[in-house]
């Protein structure tokens, strides 16, 4: 069972979290008016990549602050390089969690992922472009492990003809202690799998924003939790 | 011998590029009004990773138009996912060129840098935490080759010991049409060797902007060129 308001921790998997992966600061806000508190408390919001590279995580947190106060934020900064630098800036943006690739130096992961736990900010981990192997060995060599680890197909993968993660959530589960998320091409047909399998934490982006009732589609992935 | 006043072109290298990778507005105000228009527009400006994501590529652009119209800016954003929408947002900033990381899936860096091309925008790839045997397949596979390369060490791979890049610089030059940028560890002792090796840009950040007197430091560089 779904367990609501996750207010700031992450003690009671299963979640459903919403990728916000549209580009504008007006979309964001036109899309948050749009989804009722009593649905917007059972969700883990994350901030997308292009939203932050074009907005900037100074100006998107107030909005979803002003709308949450309580809500656990994920800024998905996809970190490569200055790990220690992008975590303080998701810190003093007041996220509770960023998100490093798993393609980054180790070098880079293992700076990432210790400010995180000097910082008090949950650091997660993006497998998108490695294969399972690879990431295993990568979150072997972690200095402070992750608290979560993203399954992750691409968008620009999955239009190219890849598989979803899915398979792959057991293998993770059984080797590392940190929540496994799975994100690219989850729909209302396949999140039972991936529940099934194992998967702490469902990312949906597009199934849901692009949706003319994004509530309605909300509702519909979280009666699946039940 | 170095062209002063890029203008929004590439075809006189070598050229000075001066990456911003502090993180805050109030850095890059105080930067630039540190160096003299005498000086700036012999500079390439990439708007670091960082900086974009803490402060949003909407919000920056403007900050260098008003001071140099003609300047030629990059958009460092190390593309992982969506290369199309990236491409997208850096061309409505109105800057001369991105960057997509070359760890990206091959589906990523082909739809960004195709994208590019369609929308009239210079696309760099970065080699950072590529081998410069993969970052060659990987960029032997792309259906657009990029307009530079960037041969590129991290600053947290420097931390942990990573040589420069500078003997890669030949190889690369000669397999491919593109101009080779290097980054990381670059300094007025170092950007002789860069040169002659055949590098076409030189990229450098802290040796710059952490100096008490960064337009002495970019004459320094400067004069290496002639």
């Amino acid at each position: 069972m779904i367990k609501f308001t996750p207010r700031n921790s992450l003690d009671s998997p299963p979640y459903l979290q919403l990728a916000v992966d549209v580009p504008y600061l007006s979309n964001v806000k036109k899309l948050l008016s749009n989804i009722s508190n009593s649905v917007d408390n059972q969700l883990l919001y994350e901030l997308g990549t292009p939203l932050i590279k074009n907005a900037g995580l100074v100006n998107l947190t107030p909005i979803y602050k002003e709308k949450h106060p309580d809500a656990y934020l994920i800024a998905d900064l996809k970190t490569l390089d200055v790990g220690q630098l992008e975590v303080t800036l998701a810190k003093e943006s007041k996220v509770d969690a960023c998100v490093v690739s798993g393609l980054a130096p180790q070098a880079t992961i293992n700076s990432f992922l210790d400010a995180c736990s000097e910082n008090n900010i949950d650091g997660w981990i993006d497998s998108l472009g490695l294969s399972i192997s690879n990431l295993i060995v990568k979150i072997d060599s972690c200095t402070t492990k992750p608290k979560v680890i993203i399954l992750h197909r691409g968008i620009d993968e999955e239009l190219s003809g890849k598989k979803t993660v899915l398979d792959n959530i057991k293998a993770v589960k059984e080797k590392f202690d940190s929540l496994v998320a799975v994100a690219g091409g989850l729909t209302t047909s396949n999140v039972k799998i991936a529940l099934e399998n194992g998967a702490d934490i469902i990312i949906v982006g597009r199934a849901i924003y692009q949706s003319d009732n994004p509530e309605k589609v909300i509702q519909e992935f979280l009666d699946r939790f039940k």
